[in-house]
């Protein structure tokens, strides 16, 4: 038998926040197989290419956007069968963004756009091929980064409120938080975030205005309500 | 191009615990390329196999283990021309045993053994192809990991001792811990362990008897000293 018979490609799942709400970029597939269906974003990895440099040119064609974007491997992904045209092992990326503009549909599809994740979840959108285990997968490896790390603020602006913040974690958990809690937590965790001595009206009050600390680490770590 | 040209496949970082260090399984090759250089245990994914199967028949070929060891998905690595034979992908594992037996060279290999971590961190014993960059990813992980989870536990025997476990945490960090601090932290730490209701002599005192708990992850968490 020949190893040299695979396909690799990258499959990126691509989360924004909209409206409060958590999005994910999809992408409704204008070739066979599935044709019509939703699917990932993604692409085989050319022949002299690294696999993280894939991940970042499929990223900047969809979204023109290729710096100051978290971009993460989450797991690799190759049952046979899982694409009919042969083997074919993907690599999945976990990319966070601020709000991002529209997306452009690639040469492969008729549309592109961001979901609601709530659309996505559990199956409400089937998605092509294994899409939707990568997805869930990938969702919850963001969702729990949160609770340890200072991931959300890949989410937010250079400088943004407590507010700001909260309205991340909210999107990305699908749960309303107890704004006073939360600022302690925010304000207790060592060197998640730093005040840059500005402030701005939030609602009529003066809101403290935050840049990203220097530990990617949260200590205590916030945990979501209910685990 | 025809995307179907790669080779993928399975290395493992195969960690275990032996007089109190921690050891890495590795093997002398015994084909080309880098013929008798060591390399980490791996090979080719074959046609009908999903990547976890691979990873599973690899680790039991050179072990002669395939239940009870805990086994995960680290990372892919892919840069053009880390293998002279062609474009080989390869998914990373890490696996974590309680102290295993002596292994058995498989078919390509010269010699297969346990070598303390600490003869092959930092460059000291050069690895074949970019083995030495996951070896170190994979040991981070492992670290960190024992950090925020209940990890440490793959290391012991189903009933353990709070020193058993210390010892675990002392080989795999490679620094001391001290015993009072950490017998405080980790019947601290809700569900992490519980007791058995047994006691054994260790070293004229007797010591109670623990099982792992049902929570997987620390709360609060052992950070390692320094950290």
């Amino acid at each position: 038998m020949d190893p040299f018979s695979s396909a690799v490609a990258v499959d990126l799942v691509v989360l924004t926040i909209r409206e409060r709400a958590l999005h994910v970029l999809l992408v409704e597939r204008g070739i066979q197989p599935d044709v019509g269906a939703w699917a990932l974003h993604g692409g085989f990895v050319l022949p002299e290419e690294d696999l993280e440099a894939a991940a970042h040119r499929e990223l900047a064609e969809e979204t023109g956007v290729s710096a100051g974007i978290h971009l993460e491997q989450v797991r690799t992904y190759g049952m046979p069968g899982r694409d009919p045209r042969g083997r074919v092992v993907t690599v999945a990326w976990l990319a966070l963004a601020p709000d991002l503009a529209e997306p452009a549909a690639g040469s492969d599809a008729r549309a592109a756009r961001w979901w609601p994740v709530s659309s996505v979840e559990h199956g409400a959108l089937p998605l092509a091929f294994d899409h939707g285990v990568i997805f869930a997968d990938a969702l919850e490896r963001a969702r729990a980064k949160l609770e340890y790390s200072a991931l959300a603020s890949a989410f937010c602006p250079p400088e943004f409120t407590v507010a700001q913040l909260r309205a991340v974690y909210e999107a990305v958990w699908g749960e309303r938080l107890d704004p006073r809690n939360f600022h302690r937590k925010i304000t207790g965790a060592t060197g998640f975030v730093e005040p840059t001595g500005a402030t701005v009206r939030d609602g009529g009050r003066p809101a403290q205005v935050f840049r990203r600390g220097p530990v990617g680490q949260l200590h205590p770590p916030f945990l979501r309500p209910g685990t």
